[in-house]
């Protein structure tokens, strides 16, 4: 049985299958195993990253909501995400001529390429340019350069800690053209309380326009998850913004969650998530 | 460590503190444990009911959606929900004269009384009238009678079984004054796939208008939820809907999740709800 529990006693449990890989970088221990609801499960240091049967959400989530919201995504950054999940949904959308994809861990494209096909499968398109390195480093050098920026973090302690600071984000902001949007996951609203309170107050020092956005994420921790919408310059959805419609119409088909009500309705939040996130 | 899986090998997983109730009535086993980060914890045969740390996402949302998209909710009638976390976030509406409460199982309302008084809190209140009865009979009298009805059942299995028949529902509908709304808990889209299917297709069987809408209930199978609304006469809201927003600020004053917004919210569905739904 695999259990991870939130730091208050409660958590999922998965029945453990035959276990794929099991292995250790020089940054974090992966493991894959099989279970019978979920297909392929892919944790780090013991802690849930994905499975074939609910990456869906998180993913579709994190990319198309800016995407879409954004007028023409051409140059896309993605910070984390080795597995491959939110490249795949970043190229269904035709305006991109170019993904960097930014891991700290080759180990984890390695990994995901062999045993999660369905959610690595795009990581050799051509319009992808995969970069190990330390994102802290990475971002440091690039002005001007991006559209939209993905944060596809782990929680804010291990290799994901230096992502979740003023300095880095300072750094993300200076990565955007102009009318650029910048998404971080940002913890669980209710089973992370304080790590989603700590998230917030930092990226409202650094974007004029924050906005959390919710949906379930079944296998993460209290399975409620959240992102952030943040831009300078671009206001975060709500039910009367015009959405680019033959646009949204197109992903939608492609999608299992996805569409342009959704997109707009994930804005609006619970009354606790609204004041946690001020 | 408690843990409820799903039909499919995962759940959830909760590290049991002492046990406060366990008995036997004629209809199931009852037992209230105690949780670090849940609160009090509420099961029947083993399967979660309520905890009360997350309780108000159920409560809130099977009643102010219903309550407040139908224009002056007089006479309402609650059946299962014994715990009174329904009848608590029911009489939050001024318009409310009566509350028929209808529990087959006498003895889950006096431990809850007991061992849960922040979720049955308003059992006692002269407005409610409780009946202890096998809701399948009791419905059956009733004509013209309710402006809106709950079904805050368990699972179509044991006790609730008979809740999930086209008779029932016909007679459901019959107990409806014009414009009634009837809304049932429908299982989890997610975690539940098929017993989500059937209870669609029952509903709309019976009723002209019937729409899902769906939200996290954290200990509830994969954590994602879904109630129907149901009416011949009122549609499901959407983002153009008018509410009356005058007693939606009211309400959204009370309660943790609750606001006009999320109200329109929650109908906008994922693609895969939809399709499952249909």
């Amino acid at each position: 049985m695999y259990t991870e529990m939130t730091p208050n006693g409660y958590g999922i449990s998965i029945k453990k299958g035959k276990v794929l890989y099991s292995g250790k970088s020089d940054y974090q221990e992966l493991e894959i195993f099989e279970s019978e609801g979920l297909g392929r499960v892919f944790t780090l240091d013991g802690l849930m990253m994905t499975t074939e049967k609910d990456e869906f959400f998180y993913h579709e989530l994190i990319v198309h909501i800016p995407m879409i919201t954004h007028k023409n995504p051409e140059n896309v950054l993605v910070i984390g995400g080795g597995d491959g999940g939110t490249i795949r949904e970043v190229l269904k959308h035709r305006s991109v001529k170019n993904v960097d994809l930014c891991e700290i861990d080759g180990l984890v494209i390695d990994v995901c390429k062999k045993y999660l096909p369905t959610i690595s499968c795009k990581l050799d398109d051509p319009k992808v340019k995969i970069y190990v390195e330390d994102a802290i480093e990475f971002i440091k050098n690039k002005k001007n350069v991006y559209d939209v920026v993905l944060i596809d973090s782990t929680d804010p302690m291990g290799p994901g800690e230096g992502l979740f600071t003023e300095e880095f984000y300072n750094n993300v902001k200076v990565s955007l053209k102009e009318g650029g949007i910048v998404v971080p996951q940002s913890e669980s609203p209710f089973g992370q309380k304080e790590s989603f309170e700590k998230v917030y107050k930092l990226l409202r020092k650094v974007f004029k326009n924050v906005a959390p956005y919710c949906s379930p994420v079944i296998t993460y921790p209290s399975g409620y998850w959240s992102w952030a919408f943040c831009s300078d310059e671009v206001e975060a959805p709500s039910f009367d913004t015009k959405l680019n419609e033959e646009i949204a119409s197109e992903i939608e088909k492609q999608c299992k969650i996805y569409n342009s009500k959704l997109h707009k309705a994930v804005f609006a939040v619970p009354n606790f998530v609204r004041e946690l996130s001020k």
